[in-house]
Parts: C-alpha cells; sequence; structure tokens
C-alpha cells in the first residue's frame, strides 16, 4: 500500500490527524478556497430572497434567513437587536409609458416611500427644474394637474474611463497618505433645514395641485436607483415620485421643449409595511475562552435598495461575514476572545443599524428629548461630549466590508497609524493573496464611520474597485451576475483570517483619543450667506 | 461710416457679394457650422419618430417626413424606391415579469417579427440551450407547456476597456494595411440550410408543445436588442420570442438550477402591418448641369431596429445626408455631376435597399427563377457573372456612413487603392477637423459592400467609434442622448464637400475591375463535415 492510500485510507476510517499540529490559517485558507460556499449562500440570499430595503417584506425574509444561517452554523447568541425605524415599503411593480406624442416605454422606477399611484395616472409633464427652496416662485401656478420634472436634463455621457479595474500598486500606495481632518463646516442648523427640503418640496408641489414628480437618474444607459428617504412614520410625502432613466428622461425634455407637452401614464404600484416599525441588526458569535478579553467583530450592511438584488452593496459584505462565520465555526476554532459577526440594518438610510449597536453597546452622545425622529442622527453627530458605555472597552476591533465584490487588498487604518504595525502583523499571511495594504487613508460612507466618530478601533478593508463605483452601486444591476466568486472567496479567508488573530492576539490594537468636538480646518475662513 | 458698418448694411439691403469669389469649400464650412440644423433634424427623426423597423407604422411615417424634408430644402426628383420586403411590425408594449419564486419585473423585449402573445402567457421556464439542430433531441419530450430558455447563461462581464474612445493616430494608421481579401469559404448551400435554422428551431418548438422561447441578450447592463428576421410573408413563426436582459435571464437560470423553474408571465404586444409589403428607398438629388457627367452619391441607412430610437445606427448617417443636401442647396450650388442623395431601406435585415437600387441601376447577378423570397440575397450574392445594367457607368462615387455618430476620420478605400490619391485630395480641405485618413482597408456590413460587389466606387467612411460598438449598436439606449452634436456638423460639413469635390472634379474616381468568382485563399485547406 502506497503512502498516499494509507492517508486515504486513514482518512476513510476517521483516523485524527489532530494530533499533528496545523497552522490556523492554513486551515482558513484551505476551508475557504477548497470548500467554500460562499457563491450558494450568495444565490440565496440575493437571488432568492433579492432586494432587501429596510423593513420591506422581502428584508424580513431575509432576517430570518440570516438568522437561520448562524444557527445552522453553529454561532452562539444569535439575535436581532431591534431599534425604532420607520415604515416598510414593498416595490410590487411599476409601469411608466410616454403616450404623446408616440407611445414608448420608458425605463423607471419609484422612488422608495412615496406613495403609490393607485392605479395609472395619466397626466402631461411640465420641466421645472428645482433644487432648492428658491427655486420655488419660478413655478408658483404652473403645476396643476402636471407630472413634474423637477431636473435639470444635462447632457449624455462619454465613458472614458473603464467601468471595470482592480487596483494596481501606485493606487494602493496613494491611500497610504495622511490627510487633514476635514471637518464639516456645516452648522447644524443648516444640515437640519436641508435634511427638510423634501417635504419642502412635497409640500410645495402639492399645494400647487401637482400628480406626480419625477428626477432624472443619475446614471445613464438605463440604469436607475430609486433613493428616496421619507421612511418615518408620519412623514410619508402626498406625492408620488418616480426616477426616470436618463435617456427616457432627456427624450421628454427635448420634446416638451420643441412641441406640446408629453402625456405620460405612471402606474406605481407600492405598499407601506406597518406591521414592525424597528429595523433589526442581526448578530451571533464564537465565544471566546477568556471572559475579560473582549471581543472582536466584523459587519457589513444587509440592507439594500429596492431597485437590483441588493448583491454588490452589500450582499456581498454580507455573506463574506457569513461565509467567515462559517469557516471558523467549521475549523471549530476557540478564540481567546469573543468573535462577533453583525449584519447592520438600515445602512443606507444614515448607518442606522450600527449608530443603534454603537449607541447602546459602546458610547452614547447627548441629542435634546425633543429632537423630531428624522433629525436623531444629525443630533447624536453634533452631541459633544462622547459618553462611554460599560461596554467601551470590550470592543477590541472591528472589521466592515461594504465596496462591493473585488477581493480585499488591504485595510483602511482610517488614521489611526498607531495601529497600522498590528494591523499589518495580522495581515501578512494574505499578502500572496493580494491583501497587503495598511492604508492611512480614512473613508466614509458605512458602518464603521460611527465606532471611528466615538474613539474605537473600527476599520474597512481595501477592495478592489471593479465596476462598484461605475455602475453598480444602488442600480438596477445591482444583480448576481457582478459579485465575482474568486474575490469573494479570497475575502472570506482574509476576513476569517483577521478575525482569528485579532481574537487571538496577545497585544491589542492601540486605541484612538476619545474624540472631542473638533476645531474648524479653517478658522480665518469667510463663506457666502447660504440661501437655502 | 466704418467699413464693417458698409458691410452690414450692404448686407441688410440685400446687396450680393457674389462678385467677390468665395469658395465653395469656406462656404460649406460656414453654412454647415455656423447655421447647422444637424440636431434639430436629428430631434424631429430620432425624437419625434423614434424607432424605424421596416415596414412598421413609424417608418411610414419616417418616410413621409423624409420625403417632406428633402423636398424642403428643394431637391429636386424626390422619389421613394419600392422594393418587395415583407411584413411590417409595430412593437406596442410589452411585460415580462417573474412571479415564482418571487416577485420581479424583468427587462425583456420581443424579437422582431415574433409573433404576439395575445394577452399575458403564463408558464414554468425550463433552461434548454439549443443553438444547432442536433441539439433538438436532448430536449425532446420535455419543452411542452414551457417557455423554453434557448442560450446558455454564461458569466457576468468584467468591462475593462473603456466604452467611449476616439480613433488615434495609430488607429487610423492601421486601418491602412493592404489585406488579402478573405472569401466565404461557406458553400451557398451551407449558408441556405443555416438560414433556415430559425424556422426549423420555431417548428420543433412549437411540434413539442412549447409556448414561447427566450433568448439572453448579448450584451450586460440590462441592454436589449430584440433583432429578429422572420419577416417575409408566409414565414412568421408560430411562437413568440423574446430577448431578456443579460442580469435577468442568468438569474433564472440559477434559480432553475438551484430550485422550482420559475414561472414567467410574458405580455407580447405587437402587431403585423400588412398594408404594404414593399420598403422603400428615399432618394433626391441636385440635378449636374452636364447630363454625360454621371452622377455621385452619398447615403446611409434609414431603417433602424426597434429597441431604441434608432439614433446612431442609424439616425446620425441619414440626419448627415439630409444636412448635407440642406447646405449644398442652401449654397445654391450648380454641380457638373448630378449630387443623389440615398437614404436606405432594409438595411438591417441584409443591405437590402440599397441591393435593390444596385439591381435596379447598376448591375444584376443571376438568381434562379425559383428561389424563395428569404433565399434571394444569398443566391444573388453568388451569382455569376455580374452584369452591368445601362447605368453602371454613371455612378462616379458613392459614399456611406453608418457608423454611429462619430465624426468622420477619413474614408475606407476598400481595396481600390487606385483611388486613394484623388480622394486624399478631395479630404484634404477638411483635415484640420480631423478627417486626414483614407485608408486601405475594407469594411463590411452596410450598404457600400454591394456596390463593392459589382466593381463600382464605393466608400464607407472612417468615423470615430465613441461608444457606437461598445454599448449603442442595435440597444435600447441607441436614443438621442448619445448622439454628438460638434461630430455631427463636422460630419456634415465633410461629406457635403467630399460630394462637392467628387461632382465638380476634372478627374474621375479610378474603377476597380468587374468582379468575377474569386479563388479561395487556401486552396489546400481540408475541413472537418458541417453537422448543421
Amino acid at each position: 500500500m502506497s503512502a498516499v492510500r494509507m492517508l486515504v485510507a486513514a482518512a476513510l476510517l476517521g483516523v485524527s490527524t489532530s494530533a499533528v499540529a496545523q497552522s490556523d490559517v492554513a486551515r482558513v485558507i484551505d476551508e475557504g478556497m477548497n470548500r467554500s460556499q460562499v457563491m450558494s449562500t450568495a444565490h440565496e440570499l440575493v437571488d432568492g430572497i433579492g432586494a432587501r430595503l429596510s423593513n420591506s417584506t422581502s428584508m424580513r425574509r431575509a432576517e430570518d434567513w440570516a438568522v437561520a444561517k448562524m444557527q445552522g452554523y453553529g454561532l452562539s447568541n444569535v439575535r436581532r437587536e431591534g431599534f425604532e425605524f420607520g415604515r416598510g415599503w414593498d416595490l410590487v411593480n411599476s409601469e411608466v409609458r410616454m403616450i404623446s406624442p408616440r407611445p414608448i416605454k420608458l425605463t423607471a422606477i419609484p422612488v422608495a416611500w412615496t406613495p403609490p399611484t393607485n392605479g395609472v395616472l395619466r397626466a402631461p409633464i411640465v420641466i421645472a427644474p428645482i433644487s432648492e427652496r428658491r427655486h420655488f416662485d419660478a413655478y408658483r401656478g404652473k403645476l396643476n394637474g402636471k407630472i413634474v420634472l423637477i431636473s435639470l436634463p444635462g447632457d449624455g455621457s462619454e465613458p472614458t474611463d473603464p467601468y471595470f479595474r482592480r487596483h494596481d500598486d501606485a493606487a494602493l500606495k496613494k491611500l497610504d497618505e495622511y490627510r487633514q481632518p476635514q471637518h464639516d463646516e456645516d452648522s447644524l442648523e443648516e444640515r437640519l433645514k436641508r435634511q427638510k427640503y423634501a417635504a419642502d418640496l412635497d409640500q410645495f408641489l402639492a399645494s400647487e395641485g401637482a400628480l406626480a414628480w419625477a428626477r432624472i437618474s443619475y446614471r445613464d444607459g438605463k440604469l436607475v436607483h430609486g433613493a428616496g428617504y421619507t421612511y418615518q412614520v408620519g412623514m410619508t410625502p402626498k406625492l408620488p415620485g418616480i426616477e426616470i432613466a436618463a435617456e427616457d428622461y432627456r427624450r421628454l425634455a427635448r420634446l416638451a421643449k420643441s412641441g406640446d407637452a408629453p402625456v405620460l401614464e405612471v402606474q406605481s404600484d407600492v405598499r407601506f409595511v406597518d406591521s414592525d416599525t424597528k429595523a433589526y441588526n442581526i448578530i451571533g458569535e464564537i465565544p471566546g475562552s477568556d471572559p475579560k478579553a473582549g471581543y472582536v467583530m466584523a459587519g457589513a450592511h444587509f440592507d439594500s435598495w429596492a431597485a437590483g438584488d441588493g448583491a454588490v452593496d452589500n450582499g456581498a459584505g454580507s455573506v463574506v461575514v457569513l461565509e467567515a462565520a462559517r469557516i471558523l465555526r467549521t475549523l471549530g476554532v476557540r478564540p481567546k476572545r469573543t468573535i462577533r459577526f453583525a449584519l447592520w440594518g438600515a445602512e443606507e438610510q444614515g448607518l442606522l443599524g450600527s449608530l443603534a449597536y454603537i449607541d447602546r453597546h459602546i458610547a452614547t452622545r447627548p441629542v435634546p428629548a425633543n429632537a423630531a425622529a428624522d433629525q436623531y442622527t444629525s443630533y447624536w453627530r453634533e452631541g459633544w461630549p462622547v459618553q462611554p458605555r460599560q461596554g467601551y472597552g470590550q470592543l477590541k476591533a472591528y472589521f466592515n466590508m461594504d465596496n462591493g465584490s473585488g477581493k480585499l487588498r488591504g485595510v483602511y487604518a482610517e488614521g489611526n497609524h498607531a495601529a497600522v504595525p498590528l494591523l499589518k502583523e495580522w495581515m501578512n499571511p494574505f499578502a500572496s493573496m493580494g491583501a497587503t495594504a495598511v492604508v492611512a487613508a480614512p473613508t466614509g460612507g458605512t458602518d464603521h464611520v460611527y465606532m471611528q466618530s466615538v474613539g474605537v478601533p473600527g476599520f474597512q478593508f481595501v477592495q478592489d474597485p471593479l465596476d462598484y463605483g461605475a455602475r453598480l452601486h444602488h442600480t438596477n444591476i445591482d444583480t448576481f451576475d457582478h459579485l465575482k466568486a474568486a474575490d469573494l472567496r479570497q475575502a472570506s479567508v482574509v476576513m476569517a483570517g483577521m478575525l482569528l488573530a485579532a481574537a487571538n492576539s496577545d497585544k491589542e490594537l492601540p486605541r484612538p483619543p476619545l474624540p472631542s468636538k473638533p476645531l474648524p480646518t479653517d478658522p480665518f475662513k469667510y463663506d457666502y450667506p447660504k440661501d437655502r
């Protein structure tokens, strides 16, 4: 019997090889590369369930699925942590057609959380570019009975950059430069006023007798998005709103300029879901052996917009978090620190899930008791001082993934320069897979941001950009086709490896100082009065 | 009074400045650049009338419009030259939805000249990749009551080349290389058999009890095309056919692989138009002063597919031909040779309009009297000898435009090397506008091809590619947005200038030899038997 046959026989007989010391990193790579489930998990979520707008029916289905998935992997303390959000909204169907001067079907999507048309709404359009309150006056008396096209039409695009690309060494190097933090110079009052603009516009249009409004898609090529933010209970607007594909919108605008106003038929079949106004974070963990050692965590937002299937934003991050959990559970690791896995809710409406987690477990900031529901986040961001909660010191490291399907090329140190050497050490084994860059640059716009804002070590992964920003982000082609299997396998392995290293490390990541109110970057700056 | 004021006053008084010799080229450039109408003409055609599928209702509207346009410019002998084509087909509306395992609207388009569903057709899909007759057997007995998805799903794309680009010097230089003509090695019999494949597939699917078929779009990003070729009277297929966007098609295929077959609702609301089975070329001209000097001609196909508005393919070429006519008529030129302007019909179904023109006016080729309607073109291409008609020598130069909205960078000499010096001479004044390249390379696929095939000097312009091939050609985003105004102004000026130079030239373009049956390029080649 050959040596190979002996080994095979031993394996078949269930003979344990655990007497031979195996590297954790090697086992993670083996499990994550040779027995990956990341694409079948993605298929279940992205193809099988699809879009996951916060509090929609399909998001509820996805939450059940995620809980079952985590339980199936044998994670501990699998739970939903709810936080007040608002209404759900289901996009059932929609049709938009131009019927005059000639019949043609348009590509369009209802704007999230706008009301249904209740059947077919037939009306002429009027072009009324409005982007600020001061534009209202120009259109008074001209909107009655109309579908109001509020965007400037603009011109077609000339896409001279490739849609799909990967980071080269120069691009990675460029991320690794210290940047002076630029503090938002906007006053809280200005921000709150700007936030009320959507409601004011709706009020203006409704009071003028307009029947619906439409905006242009900000990408051409028949891509649409449909993002909208009027999700709070009691803040649902009066008028249906739709986003029209750029080519179709501009055709309407040209025809209105050269002849009689085109007539549209709009059918927006959408339904509000009010059975539960809470959104949820889905959390599970692998308990650590040392209860005093705290925990490390990886997370990704689980919600999406309604136009596509939420594949690269952020099915990708979600299934990588789940796959990292599966890999570590399959290997039966018993880390020193607890490893926690989080699927955040309501990221797309302002990082609300991770904010709720932080406020509950990590640190809070003062918000006036009478702040309206839609003002809470703005107040929280500006609330001083930061007040650590009891769990503040327990979170030792947080890794976030939310830049699409591209493989992990490194991690943003987010200005925490002191953390760079240890992050590099943890990442070292994955250099040959392309994960090499621990870069100084900060990133924004996703769920590590509020962790940064209270001074805990939260980091976003650097990913190959692929076509995430160019054509997928929030669009109707954010579908499974644009997930890259090899990238997601790599990401799962690197995430699992980083978590395990962080959970078992003798050293803890250096923590940034507790933030206090920053000074203006340019104290001598004058500005024009704002007319919003 | 200043000298400037005197000139202005003279102009206002209608004082003629014709005593001062004006360069024709300078006048063409002045009229075409400073008083261009090309974009408003394009708007009328592309936005106002839209898609122009051969013999469709909107194509009839477009033909009326073009005749009126030519007459309005004061062209002479404006006429429609009809040729037998087949049925018209109007795409009225269409809806395709997946209703199980979850409801989602799909992006899809009926395939041209397939029959309507007559209401909503609801049925499960079956994935049955079929591209040749020999695949039929594998699916016998499995298609009854199904919507048959006949394409292999494949994978998503990674667009690493920019969609939009212009020719640089190196690209133009590369076109200027002699290429050995590659003669089609396919036998006439093989071609005729391949052509019958669509009918055989329809017959097979119908006999198996399938309800409809669907194919995948060959571009991703929710672009669809809908090209189909069963336009002949008596050849309409039994089953409705649809093209589904790549992302949506692949989702269906994955869901069918992992679970129960998805159920679709397909509504294909299309109508056949049988009032006139002829298609038409629209022709007008500026008469020459010397009746014996023959004529020069510019042309572009006027028909389009049904998915978009037929903007870059080939509204662009059509409006440039019209604008060149307008410029020359506005200047009141009186050329030696007649200048003829042609808008060809039915190019998309096999260059049928230009072929009809050639056969009627230039040269004919023997076709068996019993050839079926759908075999005529194949026989004509292979018919020897070429038999010149009386008008053969009259056509001195033909210029074709059919590569989108990009400006003219030169002209393909199409292997007619002897013509290069004179073409260069005519193009010289437009070098600073980017039109410099008289290149040897041949091009195919449009209306100069059959002129070449009978040995008359027909040429296609070289154009900047822009995003024509990458995303616009035959797609649902072939719309006005993607026309480039500066490019179309330039093209109109260069086309008008080239026509005028050709019409007035003392020299005539050298003519290629009368073609005779070419020898195989590789007479020693063996091939596998074909199993189609």
